[in-house]
């Protein structure tokens, strides 16, 4: 049976958080280790998508993942399943990690030799927007059934990531999403945005999914 | 053309905000308003069911409606055109409203002669659990494609609240999701939780729902 380690974070010390930030990021840069910062909503989906990126690149990288959460170890368990270490950290009541926090589960999971971590962070659209946690990318997903509006109301959130997922495509005959829309509305706040719609359930759109996390993790290593 | 008011509502300088709390309960019930702080996730299908709700009620009660948001007029803006008493309050970038800020928000609706007040909180599982708002009950909303490991991921907000609504039930043959699960799930955390399946889209739940608030409502005004 595969196991995974809880560890309570420790409210951080640091007043200057976007520094911490850069330090760390010059660390995983130095240590050729990518971290992916992965945030949505409660239910969006991230944990299916986390296993579905785990199967598809778990042959060619060594990977590793931060399960953040309030006080669950509901993430972590499901997991370690998949023989992927993962570590479960737990908030301690606060709906977002920081950089000095996210250095404390990196510790915790253990970082040598790990090329790609992924960070599953708290699920919320607002404070995890807040804070620089020291990835190297960040990334949301946002899934069909939470509708396309959310661009118009959670602006920052969909500002400062490298990615939009769309999830939960297998279910958009059902309810009344306007991809089109949403692509527009992100476009406006982050022209730059890459929107990559997928279903973590049946599969579809993970090949371009990976893809993109492939080539980040070697450009990482190689710059 | 409906129109409503949108409020940037200032921080609070309160520290006790669990005083305040009791300070504006008593005087809405002196004022005979009841309020409803409703809360969830993004995307739960907050402002559906309070379109549903006022449908609902609107020929036997006065209504109004404080829209919750870090900066979008989007729901006010759908709520208004129901006709409505709506405002829209902006956050300022904060996930939750406390005591002081709802009474900010009261303030510029205008509750002489209104019977119900419903709050629709920021869209969030963690930080709005934290902060008693002074409303008279605390309502949250649990969609079908969220899943059903919610109450294991977010014990606090489950704690908290009066009603349990579980939404988007017409996509309850889409998803894996376990009612039955869900309800063992909290009433261990909230013996005394009521959980009324609804689906906002469709109607069905939506008559119990009412009966609650009807009788809710009622009890406010006479006790």
């Amino acid at each position: 049976m595969n196991t995974y380690k809880v560890l309570e974070i420790k409210k951080s010390v640091f007043e200057d958080n976007d520094r911490q930030a850069d330090l760390l990021r010059e660390e995983l840069k130095k240590n050729k280790t990518f971290l992916l910062n992965l945030m949505s909503s409660p239910g969006s989906g991230k944990t299916t998508t986390v296993i579905r990126t785990i199967e598809a690149l778990k042959n060619e990288m060594r990977i590793g993942v931060l399960e953040a959460d309030i006080d669950s170890d509901v993430d972590a368990h499901t997991v370690a399943e998949t023989g992927t270490k993962v570590i479960q950290l737990h908030t301690g009541g606060m709906c977002h990690l920081d950089a000095d926090m996210t250095r404390q589960g990196l510790a915790g999971l253990g970082t040598e030799g790990v090329d790609f971590v992924i960070l599953e962070n708290v699920g919320n659209l607002v404070c995890p927007a807040e804070f620089d946690t020291g990835a190297s990318k960040n990334v949301m997903i946002l899934s069909i059934p939470e509708g396309d509006d959310k661009p118009l109301k959670y602006p920052l959130m969909f500002s400062i990531v490298d990615v939009l997922l769309i999830n939960k495509m297998d279910a958009a005959d059902y309810f009344d999403f306007d991809l089109e829309a949403v692509k527009e509305r992100v476009k406006k706040l982050n022209p730059d945005i890459r929107v990559i719609p997928v279903s973590a359930k049946t599969g579809m759109g993970i090949d371009e999914w990976a893809d993109w996390v492939r080539t980040e993790v070697k450009n990482w290593k190689e710059a």
